[in-house]
């Protein structure tokens, strides 16, 4: 039995519990996970005999070589890709479909409901195949690790080339360049360059300003064979003050302290909490304004969160980013962050880049 | 009055006929289009009398100077972003409010309505904004150039660096720097690059294939200050046989009677028609799988289509892409695609890039 199958073959099992004849998992990330399919245009149906990957004429080679070996029937819609989904639940009499509510727009819903037949219903079927996703197998482990192995290098090729100068945009359109070319697909995200007090914005957007002497926050992440990475590293072009350093050092060690409460069994909350309180100790609580990270794999936001107010436990095969971070208006902000993934005993850091404030 | 104040007037004023109180918009282009935001969390409340912003704190600076000076009131919600929506239509006791059933998803829509109070309903009101999208003003179809005008550079730019034995990805790499360090924000879409025989899947992904002798397609975009670009180009490694210069006339002739077609008034239909006429005079209008064009703007696929079966006219102002192509299995694909514009006579090409086949 394949990966795919396997995966699968769980949703499969799970069909009867929740009394659903079948799942109709929406084009995505979940239909990416089971069934390899990586075209633009695509449905599965998962039943308990059999899953049915439809897609377009356009699709039709690589629908066969990504799913067909998975043991997914192939099935390609020559109209309207929806009519051939319907077409296939009306044929076997199914009458109870599970959907995804977060995956599926309004209007797509209610052409859905319209032409199903009128013994068969839809229910909202929320997080399930993401719940599966949050644990990671050895082989998606690597493929994470090889994502952030990308990303790292990348970074390190794009740092030779700052120039104070340079525009923010083009040393993000360098940092992108080098990860193609180290094999990623695409970046995971927008990538983030913030020079000065731009910094300050948590979500900034690299502009035409040129980086200039001071602080500088690069927050990168590659996609690559779909698996995503993120990272945050923060450099100084110049001398830096006391300020910095010692802001740099309170973040830093706050990093390190969520890090180290990353374990299979501890409390999301906790794992924020250790950041937190470690800011708190250098009057900088006030001034991390977010959580402290997020899951990550085929999405760059996959549950967990590793939020103040969230309840979810960490178990061992769960990738995630450990990101705090401090940001105040008049100075600028300072964000430090890695990849690290769930292991059987606490967790392994999988960002190979140094962390030291990059001084250039 | 600005530009975004006058697309919210158009909108406030159709509310009455509709019978809505407001229109809710979503994140997303329709919301940057009547607001000017570009941050990721979003909503925008229209109502005869205001306009609302909403957004979280990490866009407070971002939301002032994007849409506050375009006569948007800005709310920056503290907690969860739906609940100061609602806040603000309870507190205004709005009754009847319009939202976007392509721009929602079911879960969204879900927990809006559950949060509502028992007097407000929605409605969905399809293709509004987007209707109000497709003929752009003066100043968009300026935006519009320059990102066609961006694009092209960057192809020519990423040509010279072409050599036989390079990775498809590799292209696509240089393609999306150079775009990015002529100043687009981003790809409008996945860069397509393919190589031999792969040319033949309209949708390619790059793949690390090198590229050898033969038949080279480049289907690209940029995404400039919003607004997007469309081009495709073949290019021929080697000496070109008679074959392939043949059928590349004859899709060559069929974009340009498209062109030619293209005017105020005239039916997307008959536009795609023209293409379809010369590819059968040449017996190759059965490998001419997909429609002829789309428009564009601050989308990369917006109305009208320009297929077979479509009923819309053209109006002067409509940016549309014109991109007939044919596919052979054992032979490859030619596509040839230009971003025009409708003008009060006929059509503007924007796209500057020579259509000869390149041979390299």
């Amino acid at each position: 039995m394949t990966t795919y199958q396997a995966r699968r073959r769980a949703i499969a099992e799970g069909l009867a519990e929740r009394r659903l004849d079948a799942m109709l998992v929406a084009l995505g990330p979940n239909l990416r996970y089971l069934s390899g399919f990586t075209g633009s245009n695509g449905w599965l149906l998962v039943s308990a005999e059999r899953s049915i990957l439809f897609t377009d004429p356009r699709y039709l080679i690589q629908a066969r070589q990504e799913s067909a070996g998975e043991g997914c029937e192939v099935r390609i819609a020559k109209g309207p890709i929806l009519m051939a989904v319907v077409s296939a639940i009306a044929r076997r009499r199914l009458r109870l479909i599970g959907y995804e509510p977060a995956r599926l727009t309004c209007d797509v819903y209610e052409a859905l409901l319209k032409k199903l037949p009128a013994h068969t219903s839809l229910r909202a079927v929320e997080d399930w195949i993401e719940s599966q996703r949050t644990i990671k197998s050895a082989d998606e482990i690597e493929l994470i690790r090889r994502s952030v192995v990308t990303n790292s290098r990348a970074f390190e090729q794009a740092a030779t080339r700052l120039r104070p100068g340079m525009k923010e945009s083009d040393l993000a359109a360098e940092i992108e360049y080098r990860m193609r070319r180290l094999g990623a697909e695409k970046p995971s995200f927008e990538t983030i360059v913030a020079s000065g007090l731009r910094t300050a914005l948590p979500h900034a957007q690299p502009t035409s300003a040129e980086i200039r002497p001071g602080l500088l926050l690069v927050d990168m992440g590659s996609q690559q064979d779909g698996y995503c990475s993120d990272m945050t590293r923060m450099l100084f072009l110049g001398k830096p003050g006391r300020r910095v350093t010692s802001a740099y050092r309170a973040v830093l060690e706050a990093q390190l302290a969520a890090i180290d409460a990353v374990r299979p069994g501890a409390r999301t909350a906790d794992v924020d909490r250790a950041a937190r309180r470690v800011l708190q100790q250098h009057g900088l609580d006030k001034a991390f304004v977010h959580s402290t990270g997020h899951g990550l794999g085929l999405e760059i936001h996959e549950p967990p969160r590793i939020g103040r107010r969230d309840k979810s436990k960490l178990a061992a095969g769960m990738t995630i980013t450990i990101e705090p971070g401090v940001y105040l208006e008049d100075f600028g902000g300072i964000r430090i962050e890695d990849t690290v993934v769930v292991t059987d005993r606490g967790c392994e850091i999988l960002t190979p880049t140094p962390k030291e404030l990059r001084v250039v």
